[in-house]
């Protein structure tokens, strides 16, 4: 069992600048979160962008895309910004026989009270589980790529099946 | 979807007492837990038993497991001391057409590292994707009951089928 | 032996929120600190303002010193943002036979690595100990009014005698 | 401005073994602390022993004893185990023209809401600014040796005057 964890950016890496008086994205915090987590699974880690998800382009979809599908690793976490994320998933959902989850926080890592180290677990779980596919691991729930939103007023993801 | 939580102890919930110098099973940290993760998902709390996992008895198991059979829940995350998880997970395995994850911690969740929080969010993933068994997420892994030991020197759990 | 809290915002009450993808001051984090601190000591808790201290206008310090002159008590705590934190000192220096001690955080209370609870621990020994007086502790020192300013560049409070 | 930090071990530095199942006396966190506090001043850190303060013996405060005696410092902060505390705090006693200032927790400092980091900067406050003497910083007060008890049954320290 491997697992490869390719970070892209989003609220689970920003950290609080004092300087300018505002969170920006920083470090991944993964590598961390697994640390604590004390997973003893085979896995690496890659960086492709440290963004907010609201500055992930189509470009970057088509260059996280193309990674997947020409890599040899068949199961994947992204942590992710979250208010483009169902986007990125459904994107994402074109390559076959792998299975890829998405998450990230709504939460910074860095914050006492993040979902987070949660969230992350879920994904790690998920990767394992689940049939291959594309999946959101946030609010919870293990959702199926296309077919889940993010609720910006009441701060959670939700299928989109629900009224 | 709806999930039940049972809650039996185990260094998961340990309190440190000064009074007494050492730690003790205290309240389940299960609730702050989901709090902090954001879960918004259907779910309730049980909270069955409150001790180390050395003192579960094969009486606790079968009330625990009879309390499974004949209840309506078809998901179950159980929090457990991590000794005996696997003694519960193989006892629980008579269960037919259920979902259950075991967890727990190696470090208290009330301790900044924990790996609590981790271990919860695996098993609210697999208790929603995996097929109907009993299975013990620790150590970053998705384990099935009966395959799984605690390597109490390397302070992990691993498959038994590993040398 | 008793402490006046008094609460005016910035860093060290900053809150993430990410429908707004950013910080801003929330709820005093004071009383946690002190209730995790194990503090048993006679205090109260008084709320005055929830800014940034780059918003705090020369009126809202003429309100300031006129709450504190007015008011019974001997010895403050000041939590305010670190930005202006140095003229507001220099404002409250007016003030005779009072220990007044200003304090903050150069990170949210919230996030895991604050120096919120280590600054506002020396505000309150030394409220304690100091003489009658206006001080800032912040930087693992506790400096006079009047002799101290923050170096944004260096992200740390220092005496302006230094070169 | 220089402290000289003392560590001899206590609740502050206890961590939780899984494979005892119990908290033992770890690596010190002051350094964790300082950094954390953002602390920009010039210290050290000397780590004189690594036991529950009811295994500090006589023998082992008249080491402490002779070693401040002899040493350099003027300004020191002493982590300590919580139940003898005020028995090393009296011998120092006997110490001139020195700031001692001993401090420790009712709660690891690993644990999320501990009193350490807290009382920490209580001590390094107290160093600065009391008067020569020796001093015991925990419950949120400045207490003066020989004027001190721990009151085992409400987990606080309090003046002796107190009945």
């Amino acid at each position: 069992m491997h697992i490869r964890f390719i970070t892209t950016g989003g609220t689970i890496d920003k950290i609080y600048f004092d300087a300018l008086s505002q969170f920006e994205v920083g470090e991944s915090v993964v590598q961390h979160i697994l640390t604590d987590g004390l997973v003893d699974l085979e896995y690496d880690v890659v960086s492709l962008f440290q963004k907010d998800s609201l500055e992930i382009s189509d470009m970057d979809r088509k260059v996280l895309l193309d990674y997947i599908a020409a890599d040899d690793a068949t199961r994947y976490v992204i942590t992710h910004g979250t208010d483009t994320m169902p986007e990125t998933a459904a994107v994402l959902s074109d390559i076959d026989g792998k299975t890829i989850v998405l998450t990230g926080a709504l939460t910074p890592a860095r914050v006492r009270t993040t979902d987070a180290v949660f969230n992350v677990g879920m994904a790690v779980a998920a990767a394992q589980v689940a049939e291959p596919g594309v999946y959101i691991a946030m609010s919870g729930q293990v959702f199926e790529a296309g077919a889940v939103r993010k609720n910006r007023a009441e701060n959670c993801f939700e299928a989109t099946d629900r009224n």
